[in-house]
């Protein structure tokens, strides 16, 4: 994995922990309609994460192989 | 403005911020389709932080009123 590569993932990963903070902090409020928002958000947080990850498992294989 | 508006107020700017910034990396990175969800990642956090713009303003006039 290149130094780019996990700078990236780890920024994924820390975006999807912030939207979920950002929700619980939402519902504190009763914010109901920004929590919604919020969640989609933090569900399309994952999904780039998961993408990341895998795209980057892709490049280690085809350098082992 | 409470102080938990304010708080999410901000994490929902820093948020945004923190999308572009990944955005602009996935792009050095050749990475376009995870780029691509990364810039809907950053649309949604730009309309959630203007829709929490929105709803702590007009909690603002109704206290002032």
């Amino acid at each position: 994995m290149t130094k780019q590569e996990k700078t990236v993932l780890n920024m994924a990963k820390f975006i999807q922990a912030q939207t979920l903070l950002l929700l619980e902090k939402l519902n504190e409020l009763n914010l109901d309609e920004m929590a919604n928002q919020c969640e989609r958000l933090h569900e399309l947080s994952e999904q780039l994460h998961d993408g990341l990850k895998k795209e980057v498992d892709r490049d280690e294989q085809e350098t082992v192989e």
